[in-house]
């Protein structure tokens, strides 16, 4: 029987671009995973657990594949996933399991397809195509490897080839995960990442109780401009003694703001108090971003802005479900106004890092290229979210490469909860990739031997040196 | 001597993705047509007249054509298009064709281009390129074929294979010519659609005019917004009477609202009193599409919103031509803040349909894909206008399908008012989609029992699900 | 040894599509070059002097070179870049070319690659790739041949088989050069263009004395409305008497302006006040794009809009190095509303010839194209600046042909101050533009026929006739 993915997955059909791209892909396809940025539990990690049933670990977390199943009808409650009220929802793995089986076709021409065929075949050795069908056969399978200890956290961790990973921790965290793994003696090499959203974002739920609580862990005056600062150096101190190499920002835009100290004391003072005008937290917002980028220069962490989402675009679905339930949707987003006053601060430091995003693809051209093409601290984060798929990333390629080059980029991320599709993911980033090189190549605008080099870069490199892991 | 249509148009020159994509097409390709959205006259199929002249048939009414000659400095006068202060226009069709002819080259790279020599080649039988030197002889084959009885209009639709056709009407239209068709007892089916913009735009020519004349043939107080929201649910059962399945909305922008009834009411009666503040036209629009849909759920109406579109761009052209002229521009066009009201209003609906089109193909990936891949009430219209067009659907699917999946798409709409050109719209949209299918085969992307399936659905299934037809 | 520039050059790989390619390109490749637009230095003409050193020629004025070298943290200062105090900067230009060479792989994926790898290939003989290791050798070869008479001005003029070419003056230049080369008998064809940037834009350096100079010059009164129109028509027949046939403006934004004549005076006499009034200035310069294109109306000159560039983007980097120096980031632009007063004025006129270009790719689907489809006065510029690159040429094809066709495009600018690379850029274009066309024919929508002449008329043809040259 046929594999579910065939080993020429992604490569273009011209036979001599893909064999370009096949030469360039076995260079690459075995390199250790570079994960510097993601969503994974430390906690798998710190207590290397078996994994829950196959619904559980790979439908019930995915906001890719609920949301697909929920814009044709099919109910949240039926898929496991759990309401705030406590209502009774599916419980039944085999179930869930069933009804994501019987609706495989809605994801034809998907990245979800692809990550979902990979894990059957490469990780669990599936061979027949999901379906009704072989629903049952499929789950049965997956379940039993499951229970194997090669399937527990470690194993796999080692068995991806995991160089290191970065998880992501809000900044009141006590990264007691973390500090089990770093005790346990534990080879992998796994690091959290400062996301201090709850503390820098006015509108995030408890933001005022949690800059209580972050004076109470730092023992900094979280009412004053100046302890609410330092309280940050501080954690940000905590993070980096976790192996922390950056930090996470994911505000609605990207705006910036470079106000004088006075200015920003002041306009503290009156959040601190419990502002409700918008401009005002939108301004304070702004203004952490470029605070947060003063830090790097101190402490070497890399920033990472990741904006234009409108989160929770469902009224009725956040009331019932709560966030990440997919309904977050992205928008236009301006940089070039945005992040003019955090550039003109600190833009021209070559041993800052600013990563930027998007889900505004856009951009690409006609703004994060040209801005990173120029100026020393900025970088382009990869293909990012619904953009993070084999047509996204070549959308990225072409549209960034010409003014930014390849080198204002930083490799892949693969910004996943799924931890079993951390290599699916790589993977056909690595396979795009070649498959855009090998283009160039057979266009004659780049040489075969740069072209082994880029692609090794891409896959490995450049995610390392950005992250400075 | 080569026929004007090669076999193999539209599909990737890579022979392996070739013989994909015809073997695709060859399966799709003498499926009955769907048309499920367009602007074809009922009139014709009521009394099956013959149609006029070559030129008054396939040159005086389609703006693509008469927008590019006249973009070239060629008096719209000189092409037959009447003026509205009845100063003398072109009447000769013969002399409107030659000059078409001699110009033919300005289409090269439109697909005006590829439908023209579909319809002389497949319909017409002409095998010599249009030109200067061939325009006397292909004016005069096509004048005798026009002249034949095989050549009216349902002995056309019969030919051309059509299962059902919707043409669109305004609300206060009376439906005289689908009364005839209905009671003439032929078998074509011939629907209408529901377009209400002159009595829901307080912009529209005669709006107060119109309200009166609803309120005389409903029998409706349109002074009150109960009564006028009762006309609109009067005119709708009237339509569906004659077949109709859905309603359709150009407005300039998707705004959306979503008032309290004692907030409605009272809009309604400053726009009744003839309001001319910008913004309460603008929201009385906005807050007319949610009541659409409101009425949608209860009638099961597909809604269909075409926003985006500057009407009438060149007041001198407005003035001396009247609508439809060539002279409306797409601008850019928001969907995640302005659909959001009706959304939240309906948009977790499984049983409602609106069906979101753009001309600003950024929303694509950005706004509309992620939308409609988690609101159920949510699906795509097919690339539109000017992007109704082979570049122009192949970026359709390109930004839409890794987030909204096909089955969030609802097949493909003419939408034309030339009906001798509707073969090869659907011909043109099913090789450009059997071409995107062969691509996704060929990188392993989708297995090929899954496209075949696919060209089906996307050809004919889809688009009568979606419309309920 | 391979040549840096391979003669399938980016041809598309299938091997079918390909051979079309190269027939086409063999066509066209041979044809003279007419650049209308651009920044070489007419002095170059008019001395005939040798140019300087490789760096000083080839690195130092390129701002897609440095900028892209600083993005990385190289200093503009060991580039030769000179600072605006007059601080010492590299002025050995070996070092400047080894440092550049030790750092060529940050370009691939580039034009600037291209153009580089061209110039040393096809002008210098270079057969080796540049890299630290040949940087030295590679630096004799050029600077030797430097130094030969072959390698002056009007010899490489020749050799490049120019057939014209037009530089692009301020309106206050006394257009020495252009009367020395006219004067000298030289058989060369360089023309000026019309660029009134400093005496249109009152935010523009010394914009009030500038209207003074302006006044002495013409002999005009510049302070008063009628005068101030007065002055730039006799500067514009000034220009025309070296042979313009164009003017250009560098806008912020493409908005246009139709005021009044009373309304246009009034604002004159405020902006002649020296207004600091943000809305009245862009009011301004809007008006005065409908006031050019009126005079184009008289006069004949093609008038060039350039707009949607945020320049000088760091403040320190402007007050450092000046302007020019790689910190001009594009932004989004509207065109449809913007560009409405000036086609309401004179948008109709099929003598008339305005050339829109962009920064903001949104706006060839959405926008240019449709305008450029229907206004007989309205052209599309060629993929401009950033996007003058392989994928930024393709795009522009593949997003306006559908809806523009060919014919309301106007061929190729190289829009450079780097005269030996003009040879490359225009290389490149024809290259993309046949390899666009082939796809075409392989695809059948164009007849092979068709696509000979296209080639030529894109290469060649079109940009003769829409510049009138």
């Amino acid at each position: 029987m046929q594999s579910l993915i065939d080993p020429d997955l992604l490569f273009p059909p011209e036979p001599g671009v893909r064999s370009v791209a096949r030469s360039l892909y076995a260079t690459v396809k075995d390199l250790p995973i570079v994960s510097p940025h993601g969503h994974t539990d430390p906690r798998w990690y710190a207590l290397n657990e078996p994994f829950p049933d196959p619904a559980q670990l790979l439908i019930v977390p995915d906001h890719y594949i609920f949301r697909m199943l929920f814009s044709q009808g099919i109910p949240l409650e039926s898929l496991g996933v759990p309401r705030l009220d406590g209502a009774p929802v599916e419980t039944d793995g085999r179930a869930i399991w069933r009804l994501f089986a019987q609706n495989y076709r809605l994801f034809r021409g998907t990245p979800t397809r692809l990550w979902m065929d990979y894990v059957l075949s490469e990780l669990f050795g599936i061979e027949a195509p999901l379906s009704a069908g072989t629903a049952d056969a499929t789950y049965d399978a997956v379940a039993e490897k499951l229970a194997e200890d090669a399937y527990r956290p470690r194993a796999l961790f080692s068995r991806f080839n995991i160089e290191v990973i970065a998880t992501t921790e809000g900044a009141l965290d006590d990264l007691r995960w973390h500090q089990i793994i770093q005790e346990s003696g534990w080879s992998g090499r796994v690091v959290t990442a400062y996301r201090p959203d709850a503390i820098v974002d006015p509108d995030f739920e408890g933001f005022s109780d949690n800059l209580d609580r972050l004076a109470e862990i730092t023992g900094a005056d979280t009412r004053t401009w100046k302890g609410y600062l330092d309280a940050h150096r501080l954690r940000r101190a905590f993070f980096k003694s976790y192996g922390a190499t950056s930090s996470d920002h994911g505000h609605p835009t990207a705006d910036t703001a470079n106000l004088s100290d006075a200015a920003a004391e002041e306009l503290f003072s009156r959040i601190r108090a419990g502002s409700t005008d918008e401009r005002e937290k939108r301004l304070f917002r702004a203004q952490m971003l470029t605070e947060m980028a003063k830090m790097s220069l101190d402490d070497g962490l890399v920033l990472q802005i990741h904006p234009g989402s409108w989160r929770n675009h469902s009224a009725a679905m956040m009331a019932r479900f709560g966030r990440d339930k997919g309904f977050d949707i992205p928008t236009h987003t301006d940089y070039v106004a945005a992040l003019r006053p955090l550039l003109d601060a600190v833009g021209l430091e070559p041993n800052l890092t600013v990563i930027a995003f998007t889900l505004d693809e856009t951009s690409y051209a006609r703004e994060l290229a040209p801005l990173a093409g120029v100026y020393p601290a900025l970088r382009l984060g990869p293909a990012w979210w619904f953009h993070d798929s084999p047509e996204g990333m070549r959308r990225f390629r072409e549209m960034t490469t010409e003014t930014a080059g390849f080198y204002n980029t930083v490799g892949f991320n693969d910004d996943t909860r799924a931890f079993p599709s951390i290599p699916a993911r790589h993977d056909i980033a690595r396979r795009v990739d070649c498959a855009f090189l090998a283009r160039l190549v057979c266009e004659h605008r780049l040489r075969e031997d740069e072209a082994y080099e880029l692609a090794t870069e891409l896959a490995h490199t450049l995610a390392k040196k950005a992250y400075r892991l």
